[in-house]
């Protein structure tokens, strides 16, 4: 790690710049809500320059790496995925050179593929989840679509996504459900939660357990504002659940999350008896962006 | 069963009117989107002329007998549930006397609640459940949620709901994959059909099988016509293993269905070895209503 780094998390709606000192502290940072779906074709180094263009006029001898969605195919340059089981070394290897300005080169990483019978993709979790610098482990990426990541020998060898937080959205905003739900007040929270956990543990599965805030509303025994923490503390449970099927029992897990996510998975995994050790997003990334940028410079 | 039935099966947002004869066959039928959610205040002697009277005048004499939602708090008069386990005699017993005119009395049939630690309901359905005239039995009434009953004894001893038709509209049509998704045209629907039902085996359930859609498109595996069905099957393949798994195995289940909803869960219980026995709603509806009615009167 010779050198400063500027490191980009850039997805599809939004982006996060980094400035990342030789010591690993971040300097400088920019987010944007310019993600890969508001760049214009050809526009990539106009918008790179938007986005870090002060931290590269900080820095201007900074390395500059790009992770996320911006290797995609609808991205700046395709980064095809690298098959799991992958190391680090085989992550950075993979990385694209495109030209920001003539003579300034940025690398675009690429995210991975994974097949065990269903076929699954990630790009940007792979930085975050390197960025944990496990040998062994198993880590949970909460979100829209979350992603658990299995590593073992220092490699990721197997990940698997969750629709966890779209069919939430889903559920809470579009579903019958959502007629019946209100915003938390007072102990909704933790009642909603906690019968959501229970909920998850009865026989029928989610499609049952969901309607069951309907019926248990209806009867006045569950509150307007319980719904929503009833269905988002079902639906992790059920996902924790379906990743332990997957992975096999964990006694403890890597959970890179911060603030309600961190709260929300925390509590579903200490409900299923795991301890989490928790890692904040911004901290896996810029360990992993370091790692992965060292691996290219060799 | 001395005289003749008019019967109505009047949900909320349709409504079937049927005359029947005394040897149970359908002489007239009536079928509009008047649900009770159109009908105004006051409104259901209007309503229910609109739908049956013509039926009535062809047989003045006979017994007026109403279920569904129209028993419900939002509907005509409420008909509490009879809670399970519940015979036909109970629910017979548990009708509701409305007046239609001066001096003609219609009955409201009562839904059926049930708890066993998740609290549920129905309304409609426990008709349809009474006439499959099962002893003991499992019967399975697919639709946007879904019934599955158990009959012990001759009487309604437990039952569940599932979500599965509205989770799959809000997957197909509202969800990340629903912009993946094409009208199934050459073998779409059985090959889709076939990934579903393989799909569901997979150990981390249905957060991760459904979003197997997307990445199977993305990556050239799958078509876009495939994936209706493919959503479709792996739903009612959860159900299914739900359903087992809440009543216990059953080697033949009594399916009220038909049309497409008939082929999809005929196709998904001979995936999970069980075989159907299979009556059109309809034909359990008018069974179910005559043997209650006949309860009614004795």
């Amino acid at each position: 790690m010779p050198k400063p780094l500027i490191a980009l998390d850039w997805g599809t709606t939004r982006a996060r710049a980094f400035l990342i000192s030789e010591a690993g502290e971040v300097a400088m940072r920019r987010m944007a809500d310019q993600g890969i779906q508001s760049v214009p074709a050809g526009g990539y180094p106009a918008a790179f320059e938007a986005l870090a263009g002060d931290l590269r006029r900080a820095a201007p001898e900074a390395a500059i790496v790009l992770a996320g969605m911006v290797g995609s195919r609808n991205g700046w340059v395709e980064a095809p995925y690298v098959a799991c089981p992958a190391s680090p070394e085989a992550i950075a290897a993979a990385g694209i050179a495109v030209e920001l300005t003539a003579g300034t080169h940025a690398t675009i990483l690429p995210g991975l593929s994974c097949d065990d019978g269903s076929f699954d993709v990630m790009r940007g979790e792979e930085t975050l989840v390197v960025g944990l610098g496990l040998t062994d482990g198993l880590a949970c990426l909460p979100g829209t679509h979350s992603k658990w990541a299995e590593v073992k020998g220092g490699r990721i060898t197997r990940f698997a996504s969750f629709m966890t937080g779209e069919i939430y959205g889903l559920l809470r905003n579009q579903s019958i459900l959502a007629r019946l739900a209100e915003e938390p007040a007072g102990d909704d929270a933790n009642n909603g939660a906690a019968r959501g956990f229970a909920a998850a543990k009865r026989p029928a599965g989610l499609l049952n357990a969901a309607f069951g805030a309907r019926t248990e509303v209806l009867a006045g025994r569950m509150k307007g504002g319980e719904v929503g923490p009833f269905l988002s503390s079902l639906l992790v449970a059920q996902e924790i659940a379906g990743a332990q099927a997957l992975f096999g029992a964990a006694n403890h897990i890597h959970l890179v999350a911060d603030g309600v996510m961190a709260e929300s998975y925390g509590a579903g995994l200490a409900a299923a008896g795991i301890a989490a050790v928790v890692t904040a997003p911004e901290a896996a990334f810029v360990a992993g962006v370091r790692r992965l940028a060292a691996g290219l410079t060799r």
